[in-house]
């Protein structure tokens, strides 16, 4: 039974329950969610070190973390050095994307060393092996692609992106469309190089009921990819996006109808004010399925910042419903991230869903600011750093300048709270 | 004459027409926005190295970086050295907040080295220079306080921060209010100390027109400060803060009236789902003057990361219609910022500004990220860094690690862009 079978059939599992006690959620409302399809719990059995998160409505909002290889760059030691930084960073889940050698003994190490829900993009793996044997990936058989997600979901990934929704028809969307910046999706462009040469359909969609019974039987959780993410500003929210995006909310029906948890992936570089539309209009497209969006980025032009931008853009999606928010490193559009990029990108994501979070009204998440701020009104620092997002850089800079009062240096002796405590004797209210 | 009173007599001044050189916009239509109030051109006669900007509506979002000694830490060559930094880093405007030794002379120092506006907040200078004489600030003087002002303004500074609505009403409103982070503002709260201990009306709302003469003569552009600014989430749009605010707007009339050209600034630490609102309420209150915004801060409990915090918050703002960004730096509530926190706030502040100039319809903003997509569709790294926010910055991530490829080492040999440019033959439209 799928957590998704189990949540129907009334039953509490453990997954559930432990989900609950994350949430500080009564176990029967995950259910509940569970069983519409509004959350999701990535847990595939097999993954056996598994804490399990619940991602979808009502829940707070969760953060993951691209790690893994590429064709340039990257060993096992270094992407089980990006989970622990992950790990101590406190992201939700980790999607190992690795696309340079050694990929299964790569995954396996990481799974193997993961408490938290590890997803991939088999995709990748089946056309990089094409790729060593023939030299090119349009050479891929339809098994080859479901040999390596039987592989993936027998190994215990917990999720796959699977872009189910780059069909021909879509493909012809996008040749009408004329875009500024095509496809950046990387299993999309394979898909589409694939289906264009072999003038076929995608697998993943002329197969997808192929792709349930994997899923189904490793209770796999899908997140239908979006390979037609705008890529810049000028795409945003363009016919070709919108096309995939009308296919993926058929699918989760359908994933839904055969007991598989099923979410859907979201852009993507988008301006500010499409960006609530767009969660939207997914929610309402996808029957509510949990929304997993990459950033958003709300310009083009900030490479180097861009965990800052995505930081902008997640917060409003978050905002607006979005579920999960797929961190952007530093180094995006620029280099393989290295482990501190990792570690910027992840706090960026985790405040932009916090802040979401407080007006979402998701269970304990303003007490954690009122806190902090009371602890701030008392110049308490050791409790602030404990209550900080960051502890440990927290403690670094604050203690970068010493003061010689009690408040810290940035305004020494004329601290507006010390000086107001003084005069105006308001003693706050306490916790 | 000040640039309103020029501007309503008609006459375009070099002010006007640098700054509609620089916005790309006619110079009319700068002329008739100072006319009106919507527009300021903070410009001293005396500082006489300036290149004039505008702040306004219908011009681009400005950034402010602040710097300054604390009594803690710095001296004229560390905030020189962080001018140069703002500058480098292409902050719009910077303000002095000095509040350690040698004041005058650092501000000097300051005005003479910057062709961006300079802004202060002269009543720290009058109430560190009471404690020095008297150990206390409640002793300054009236006259101490305007003394003050004429001699920030007869050096030169562009606009001054004066926090005229903390009036004995305002106070009271605090009172029943029961905050709990009471007041955050370091000029809020010295004039509510001086306020209550003398049991005074605030001599900036008590001797505005005294004000408003000096301000006329140098034309300073008037910051109308907010000490009640919230200083955590729960004490967001409160009653404090809004009597405050009604006060500000009635000022706001006074000073146009006298032909002083005003902004207003604003909060803060603020809910995101608050942050549109606020920016409508003071639109609506205080007649369309540009609004100054400090963040805001959607979460407390980010210490470490309040430029990213500042971000999210100033986006939103600055796509609901504020005008002005005070930046905030990584070391906000934490410690005096270092000339690598002053870089950092700004670039997080110019991502702010500019992803709302995009959805504002500013002039040439989604021009730049057009260009830079198709740079990148290009694989052009070249123009791709030049055209970046950051290029220095660009240059040195995207060299970090090598690629075999033209693609970066990210993605390696399966850059989606690549792949797609093979196999699908579109070709994107160019510049």
């Amino acid at each position: 039974m799928t957590q998704l079978e189990a949540a129907r059939a009334g039953k509490l599992t453990s997954e559930m329950k432990q989900v609950a006690l994350k949430e500080g959620l009564d176990v029967d409302f995950i259910r509940s969610g569970v069983a519409q399809g509004t959350i999701v719990i990535p847990a595939n059995p097999r993954h056996s070190n598994l804490n399990p998160t619940g991602i979808g409505k009502g829940l707070s909002t969760k953060v993951n973390a691209n790690i893994g290889t590429s064709s340039d760059f990257g060993d096992a030691q270094t992407e089980l050095r990006k989970l622990k930084v992950c790990l101590d960073s406190k992201a939700d889940t980790v999607m190992d994307l690795s696309t340079g050698k050694n990929i299964q003994a790569i995954r396996k190490a990481l799974i193997a060393a993961s408490p938290v829900a590890i997803g991939t993009v088999p995709v990748y793996q089946a056309c990089i092996e094409s790729i060593a044997r023939d030299k090119t990936m349009v050479k891929m058989t339809v098994d080859d692609l479901f040999n390596a997600i039987e592989d993936h979901a027998r190994d215990g990934v917990d999720f796959i992106t699977v872009h189910c929704g780059v069909t021909q028809s879509t493909i012809d969307r996008l040749k009408e469309q004329k875009r500024v910046a095509d496809v950046v999706s990387r299993g999309g462009a394979f898909l589409i190089g694939w289906m264009l040469y072999n003038e076929r359909e995608n697998p993943l969609f002329e197969y997808f009921n192929r792709l349930l019974e994997i899923a189904h039987e490793f209770d796999v959780t899908l997140s239908l990819g979006d390979g037609m993410r705008p890529g810049c500003l000028a795409d945003a929210t363009d016919r070709a996006q919108i096309e995939e995006l009308l296919t993926l909310g058929g699918l989760v029906k359908r994933a839904r109808e055969a007991g598989v948890q099923v979410m859907v992936e979201g852009p993507g570089h988008v301006p500010l004010d499409q960006i609530d539309m767009n969660v939207r209009l997914q929610k309402a497209i996808c029957e509510e399925a949990p929304f997993y969006v990459l950033g958003p980025l709300v310009t083009d032009v900030a490479a180097g910042y861009d965990h800052i931008t995505g930081a902008i853009g997640g917060a409003l999606a978050a905002a607006s419903g979005a579920d999960f928010l797929c961190y952007v490193t530093p180094s995006e559009h620029l280099s393989l991230p290295d482990p501190e990029d990792v570690k910027q990108g992840i706090m960026a994501s985790r405040i932009a869903a916090h802040a979401a979070d407080i007006v979402k009204g998701v269970k304990g998440a303003g007490d954690w600011d009122l806190k902090m701020s009371l602890a701030r009104k008392r110049l308490d620092w050791g409790e602030q750093a404990k209550l900080s997002i960051d502890p440990e850089h927290f403690q670094k800079l604050h203690s970068k300048h010493a003061s010689t009062s009690k408040a810290c240096s940035m305004c020494g002796g004329y601290c507006a709270m010390a000086l107001v405590e003084e005069y105006l004797g308001v003693s706050a209210p306490r916790c």
